[in-house]
């Protein structure tokens, strides 16, 4: 089954369009995981089970394992949600982006050590650093548009040849040009509604994976109205500490249930 | 001492301008290494000792690494050429790209687990994806402006505001916003020199990394004539492949030594 076989899947069986974003940050765990050797697994692992039922997929953000030399728990927490929660797909957050021959490499990475159902890039670098990519077909590739972070109008919101902003131009592209066999999808951040609204214009029904709500503050139901398709679909909605960090103690996970349940039916309010 | 004063050193004490890029691949390996479980180790730190008195700097592409599960033989790697050539500055080529709190954690990845001295980045994000870097002000911070690759022009050839290109804007942003420290460079590939003499033109004497000659096909001539201050340095002109697998056998560090010395010389024609 292809990620966006699976995608498609989890929105239906979970009734949700949540992603929960595993960032794991040992100082912000509780307490009594903190001297663990393997505090991020634990950490992690508990934070899918007490959430795998109500999310569209899950994406661990590699930096935070990368920074704790943490590469082995990264690899063993993709293997415990394949193995116990088949119907869910990994995205591997890492926003690759190099030449051909060393893109190769990361899809190596991403797609057969890490066996990622799908990986973010970043266009800058164009074509034929996306290409690789397209060897594995049934894998997702979420190419960044527009980002919610603050620099991200820096460059992305520059008018281009014609009129149009970069990240419009970059929508255009991929669905264009750069996804020969419908695997790709797009990141579009929530703090611009008026933008998502934009590229869901110009890209018909593909996913949109967004991040921003939460700790970064876009509004549940502008992101919804303004990025869903015609049958309130197409989103993967990503929150990661305002899940994650919600509870202090040693009942972290449920604290985290509580946080995804309310966040995935307020999004389901809009659609 | 700083990234760039270590440079700085580099240039003058090894009369060079010439990078190696580590990419190891097992694939092209001399026969004899590829069983070695430490191959990747092996075959690099024979390329650094038969190279380090003719480089200015040593870049070892992370995906190459990561695609091997390699990553303990990049930490062994970069100690042992800190240790013997601390003269030799490293570059981490790992194109890393993120909101504020990741690029923090890819920060500590690039200058804490693997004490790189230098990394280099993406500026899609913008500004904010840029600044946790800033913290670290005695690392070089290598920025993706005009890229070698084919696909380089489909994103950073457009034309933005003002009629510049989007390559000449970052090039700008960069010498003018996101330096404070005087720790910033910029990649720009050898494959179109017209457009590195125009990045120089922007830049000052800021340090341009360049891919793009040897296996792609970039002119030496042309690229130092094009990319070279007026005191004829401001380049780490890099080859990986052209260097690395010049020879087929066990005497591939002294085939390797033979290529680096002719294209050091090369390029110091042009000075």
């Amino acid at each position: 089954m292809s990620f966006i076989q699976n995608l498609q899947a989890a929105w239906a069986s979970n009734n949700s369009l949540l992603c929960v974003g595993l960032d794991p940050d040992l100082a912000k765990f509780p307490a009594h995981l903190r001297e663990d050797p393997d505090a991020i697994y634990q950490f992690c692992t508990a934070i899918v089970d007490a959430t795998a039922d109500l999310v569209c997929a899950f994406k661990p953000q590699i930096a935070y394992f990368a920074g704790e030399s943490a590469e082995a728990q990264l690899e063993a927490l993709i293997d415990y949600i394949h193995l116990n929660y088949p119907h869910v797909p990994v995205i591997l957050d890492a926003k690759r982006g190099d030449i051909g021959a060393t893109a190769a490499q990361y899809a190596r990475e991403a797609f057969e050590r890490y066996q990622a159902d799908a990986l973010t890039v970043n266009p800058y670098m164009g074509f034929d650093s996306i290409e690789p990519y397209l060897a594995y077909p049934d894998c997702g590739l979420i190419v960044l548009c527009r980002t919610s972070n603050p620099g991200g109008s820096d460059l992305q919101n520059l008018q281009v040849d014609g009129g149009k902003k970069l990240y419009q131009h970059v929508a255009q592209v991929v669905a264009e040009k750069w996804n020969p066999h419908g695997q790709a999808a797009l990141v579009v951040g929530a703090t611009f509604p008026q933008e998502l609204a934009d590229v869901r214009s110009l890209v018909g029904d593909m996913p949109l994976l967004v991040p921003g709500i939460g700790a970064q503050g876009g509004d549940v139901q502008a992101t919804v109205n303004a990025g869903k398709t015609a049958i309130g679909m197409g989103l993967m909605i990503n929150s990661s500490r305002a899940i994650l960090y919600t509870g202090k103690g040693e009942d972290f996970a449920q604290a985290a249930r509580k946080a995804a349940l309310s966040t995935r039916d307020e999004i389901n309010r809009y659609r």
